[in-house]
Parts: structure tokens; C-alpha cells; sequence
């Protein structure tokens, strides 16, 4: 379980197979969901459970005829992005299973498809109870629809001139989102995404990387904001300096009722319209593994007891209280998305105790001084 | 532990003695709260740790000459329903003590005053880890202040006359806020408030009790509901059945993006103007005990196990999520307010894992059963 692993992100267009597929029956077993209500308007169409058994089935044999086996794409033609985004979880949860190193836990795979065809699709892929993470989520969605006047009216007055406030506009969203929750509370909680948002011809690119640790090591912050700094010095310099990519991370990420932010940060962007906001996005994607890896190879065999188990559950609290009070996408998502593809981003264990402080001079202070006062890593 | 115990509101307009009291120095020793930020206008008055030595100081001394001990007004000259909300708190924990019989386990005092002077003060009282309950809360929260802006144009658009949506007239808020988690899966949560809103002179009330289990038992809904409405037949009948405080409980406490009901409900109002509002918001409070107490005594005898516990803690978190998500009341506490006061009510152990489906015919999916479609019991 100690043992450590070198990875890398390989940069890839072509959709890759998707690994772990339905060994019970065919690929478009469809599955009403069994919650009732008129905003459950989706279907779930293959499920394979997080055992190794069902996992290691393999896909080569359809790989041909179907790029996405064991996924119904509802009649949705993906695009560049659109594949590159089903690409990326690929990977990613290949990298990720290869660092938790469990043999028995594995990414489930839970696709679903919205209601009327070509409306578009999800793909939620799950893993529980690994040997490092207690709970990580990779999920993809792809969604075609018409703009309301509400929410058009919202798109416009944050500056997307080309959106009609009236609404009624055709629109496509693609995104994959990821979260890493560790067991240890050594080992930082990982969030990270990459979005487009189309109107009307006009692409918007958001997307970001961000660390939540429990204990703060300040290697692991300083090398975290390094490797962003490169990726971020890679691409148009005007756009994200003008952007203030970390600093725009520690403005969202913040709870004012706490006064605290929810993590050391990272990269956070949105509404990214630049000539190479498409090249920077995927560049984002791609260094998730490179820059989170190191630190969770560094941090896994730190010892911890009783006591660092409850501060971390303590602090997963504030995790869901930014995620519930203020995440913009948790927010949008449960109005009217699936609901348990959202909430996935949930810590597994969590405690709400009253009024904890820590001691003056403790590990514990040292975290929440840095998560009041945000540094230049 | 499992002893039954007898309890009996008692109705009581003079304020109590608060039973806790800091041994530890004078009664308005003043701690500043260790979080910045300029919305953490709050000071911490007194503090009295949950440990027996410290609650059984007694208060006896001080009884005549301060109505309050330990508990600064911050210079607030409390009403006949101010002092109605101080008394109850008192009351309310005395029963549930009773009710938990833990020795060694009592209700912690933390008394806050708001800035300025007259400005309003707080009493957030606290027990953890006892026999039945594993946390439990009462908060007193007394506040004077100015209308804004915003505030004001939504209380006017909510149909309240005399709100100038302007902002700019005084006005005063009292509160006494209370919820119960117990420890066993088996034993439901108990929520309760009451709560009175001044502008120039016309004051609403509001308040109810509804009841969260974790596992059905129907007779336990059945007595619940008959309970209260017995309490509802005994007022303004035409006030109460144009409110239907059932089904406005049902309404209230709904998770949209679940199409789930966070209980199986009770009673709730708001904005309530009737001749004899006051009275009926205090037979509310005086009540509580006497709708829940049977309840406890039955249900912490009922055996449990790991799996039972497992699911309290999942559906804690759909206690949470109701809380951060749609509660008017915490959304608008944490909007400036003491954050701890407000964040007190959340469950202790809560658990988010993914898509947790109870099998068909299982006691889990009973309860899902009757959180999605309300009956009337």
C-alpha cells in the first residue's frame, strides 16, 4: 500500500476505450431510475458495479463498431471536445486506480442518458473503500437544450453578449468533472474540471484544479502552484495573466460565513474566450495526474490516529457546506441534473461537532491560518 | 439507560434560571471569537464546557439580581416574549437531560452579544456524546436592527404591509431555535422553533416541530401528528385551517432535486398575524417535550447494528442537504450571522455514498416510501 508510482498523462485525442463495461447483458440495457418526480427525467443504461470481476470484463471486442462501449451516446454526434472529454476520464481513472493500487476496487461505471434522444447523456464513474481513496468521482456529461429566458437572462448579464436575454437559443454543454477524496488525512482532497459551453457558434471554456489538504505540508502546495504556474506560462500569457488564474481560485472557493477558503487553491477559470482557451483547457486536463500524483505518493505513508481522523471528518464539513452554500455547478446541477452525479462530489464520512477551535501553535491552526489568509505559493 | 421517564412542560412566563454557569470567573467575562473577518461581529460572554463539574455549579446566588446568570443582554431590554423564549430554552433542556440521563453529559452555555450595544445577544446551548442524544442544541438568538434594502423589498413582496421596501425602519427578531439527534437509528430528530418579527409595531410569528426518522415507525408518526393537532384545535381554528400547518410542514421541508420530504413532517407556520398568534406559537414550544418524549422512551430501547447505523448516517445527509440548500433560516443566519450558532443544528456523523438504493421491501425503503409521497397520519 506504500508503495509509489510513477505516471503519466498521455495527451490523446481519439476516444479511448472505456474499460470497465456490463458483463450481465447487452450495452443498452436500459434502467428506469427508481426515484419518482417530474425532474428525474433520466435513465440509467448500463451499471457495472466497483468489484474487480465486473470491472476487468474486456471491451476490445466491440471497440471498433463502438467507441464507447457499454455507453448510450442518446443520439448525440461528439464532437472534438466532446471526445476529448471521454477520452480524459478515461485516462484519468486509469491513473487513478493505478495510484490507489487496490486490486479488488475499482471505478463503477453508471451511464445514463437524458430523456428525449439526442438530449444528451452522462457518464458517472465511481470508486468506494479503495487502499488510498475512500471515494473518487470522474463524470462526464453532454448535454444539448434550449436556453430559457431565466437563465439566458443570467448568461447575458454576466457578459455573453451573444446570448439573446429573451432565451430560446439552441445550446451544448460539455463537461468532466473529478473528485479524490483520501482516506488519510495526510493526503489532500483533489477537485478539478474542464467545461465548454456553446451558443449560437460561440464557445466559453472553464475548468481549473484545486487542493483541499486536512494537514498542511507546504512542499505540497508550493510544488502544486509551480506545476500550474508552468502549464499557465505554456498558453496565451495576456489572457491568464489578465485572468489571475490562482487568485481567481481563491476568490470562488470561499466560504464568507466562515471567512475561510475551502483550500489552498490552484487554477480556476471560466467564460474563457481567448484563441487558445480550447488548447489551454485540455492542457489543464491533461496535467490533473502530474500535478496531484507526487504529492499523494509523498503523503500516503504519513502515520495519523484517532484524532487526525476527526479533524479530517471536521473539516470535510466544510467541504460540503462550500459545496451546498456556494458552488455555482452544485447549484445549477441539482436544479434539474441528476442528482446523485452531483452530489458524488461528497465526502464519505463527515462530522459536524460544535464549535470546534483549534489549539493556538497546533497543526490544526497552521491549516486554518493559511485557509483564512491565502498565500503566494 | 433504557429507563422511562415521566416529563411534563411546564408553562412559564417568568424567566428561568439558566441552570449552567461558568465557574471559571465573573458572569460577562468577554472572549473574543479567535475567527476574523469583518462578519464575525460577535463576542463570546461566558462559556461553560458540557462536563457535569461545570454545569452543576449552581445559580441560586445570583437568582434575584440578575434574571440571566451568565448571560449578557448587551444592554437589550427583553419583552414579555423575549423573556417567554429565555424561559423555554431553560425548560427544553431541562427535559431533554432528564430524557438522556446521561451523568456526565449536560447542555454547554455559550452566551455571544451582537457589536453594538443594544444590538442584540445570543445563548447557544450544547450537549454532545449523551447516553441518547448524540448531539442536541437550544439557541436563543434576540436581535434589534435596521432593515435593508433587500431585506425589506423581500419581507414587503412576502406581503407584509408595513415593511417600507425602501429599508430603514427598525426592526426586532426573537428566536428560540432547537434540534435533537439521537444516537440511535431507531429514535427520530426532533426540530422545533418559534420565532417573532417586529417592524413598527406589527409583529409575525412563526415556529412548528416536525419530526425526521431514520427507520418508520407509524404509530410514532400517528401520535406525533395527533399531538399537534390537538394543540392546533384548541386555537383560531379558521387561522389554523387557512394555514394547514401540516401540509405547510410537508411544503416546506422538501428536497427538490430528491423528490423527497426531509420527514414525515408535524407542524409549521410563518408570517402568522392572527389575534391569537402569540398564544398559539407558545402552546408550540410548550409542547415540544410532550410530542417527543413518548417517542424517545419507546424507540431507544430498539436494537440495533452497524447496517442500521450506516443508513442513519446516509440519510443524516439528506438532513444536511435540506439544511444548506433550501432552509430560509439557515441561509439567511449564515448571511451575517454567528455561523456557529447556525451550523450547531447540522447531524454529527453523516455519510455520502453513492446512489444508495434500499432493496424493494426492505424497512429502508419503506421510510423512502413515505418521504416522497407525505400521508396524513
Amino acid at each position: 500500500m506504500s508503495h509509489h508510482i510513477a505516471l503519466v498523462s498521455r495527451p490523446r485525442i481519439a476516444p479511448a476505450p472505456v474499460r470497465a463495461r456490463s458483463s450481465a447483458g447487452p450495452a443498452q440495457i436500459r434502467r428506469a431510475l427508481s426515484g419518482p418526480g417530474p425532474r428525474r427525467n433520466y435513465t440509467t443504461t448500463v451499471r457495472v458495479a466497483t468489484d474487480a470481476a465486473s470491472a476487468s470484463s474486456s471491451a476490445a471486442d466491440d471497440a471498433v463498431d463502438d467507441p464507447y462501449p457499454g455507453i448510450d451516446t442518446n443520439g448525440v454526434d461528439l464532437d472534438e471536445f466532446e471526445q476529448f472529454v471521454m477520452s480524459m476520464q478515461a485516462d484519468f481513472i486509469a491513473d487513478m486506480e493505478a495510484l490507489d493500487g487496490s486490486e479488488d476496487h475499482k471505478f463503477g461505471l453508471d451511464a445514463w442518458v437524458r430523456g428525449e434522444p439526442g438530449s444528451g447523456f452522462g457518464v458517472t464513474r465511481v470508486l468506494e473503500g479503495g487502499d488510498v481513496f475512500e471515494k473518487a468521482a470522474a463524470n462526464v456529461s453532454i448535454i444539448r437544450g434550449v436556453l430559457t429566458p431565466e437563465r439566458a437572462k443570467a448568461m447575458s448579464s454576466r457578459g455573453r453578449d451573444c446570448v439573446d436575454p429573451a432565451g430560446g437559443q439552441p445550446y451544448s454543454a460539455a463537461a468532466l468533472s473529478v473528485v479524490i477524496h483520501p482516506k488519510s488525512p495526510m493526503v489532500p482532497t483533489f477537485r478539478a474540471d474542464v467545461r465548454r459551453f456553446t451558443v449560437a457558434g460561440t464557445s466559453w471554456f472553464g475548468g481549473g484544479a484545486d487542493l483541499t489538504p486536512y494537514y498542511l505540508f507546504e512542499e505540497d502546495a508550493r510544488e502544486f502552484h509551480a506545476h500550474w504556474r508552468r502549464v499557465c506560462d505554456a498558453h496565451d500569457p495576456e489572457v491568464l495573466a489578465k485572468k489571475m488564474c490562482k487568485r481567481w481560485c481563491d476568490d470562488y472557493f470561499y466560504i464568507p460565513a466562515r471567512g475561510e477558503h475551502r483550500g489552498v487553491g490552484g487554477v480556476f477559470f471560466d467564460d474563457l474566450q481567448a484563441t487558445d482557451a480550447e488548447a489551454f483547457t485540455r492542457a489543464v486536463a491533461q496535467h490533473w495526474t502530474k500535478s496531484y500524483q507526487p504529492i499523494v505518493n509523498r503523503r500516503r505513508v504519513e502515520p495519523y490516529g484517532e484524532e487526525q481522523m476527526r479533524w479530517h471528518q471536521q473539516r470535510r464539513g466544510r467541504y460540503v457546506e462550500f459545496n451546498l452554500l456556494y458552488d455555482r455547478g452544485v447549484r445549477f446541477g441539482l436544479d434539474g441534473g441528476r442528482v446523485e452525479s452531483i452530489m458524488v462530489s461528497a465526502p464519505p464520512r463527515v462530522r459536524w461537532d460544535y464549535d470546534v477551535q483549534p489549539a493556538a501553535g497546533s497543526r490544526e491552526a497552521a491549516l486554518v491560518e493559511v485557509l483564512m489568509n491565502p498565500r503566494d505559493w
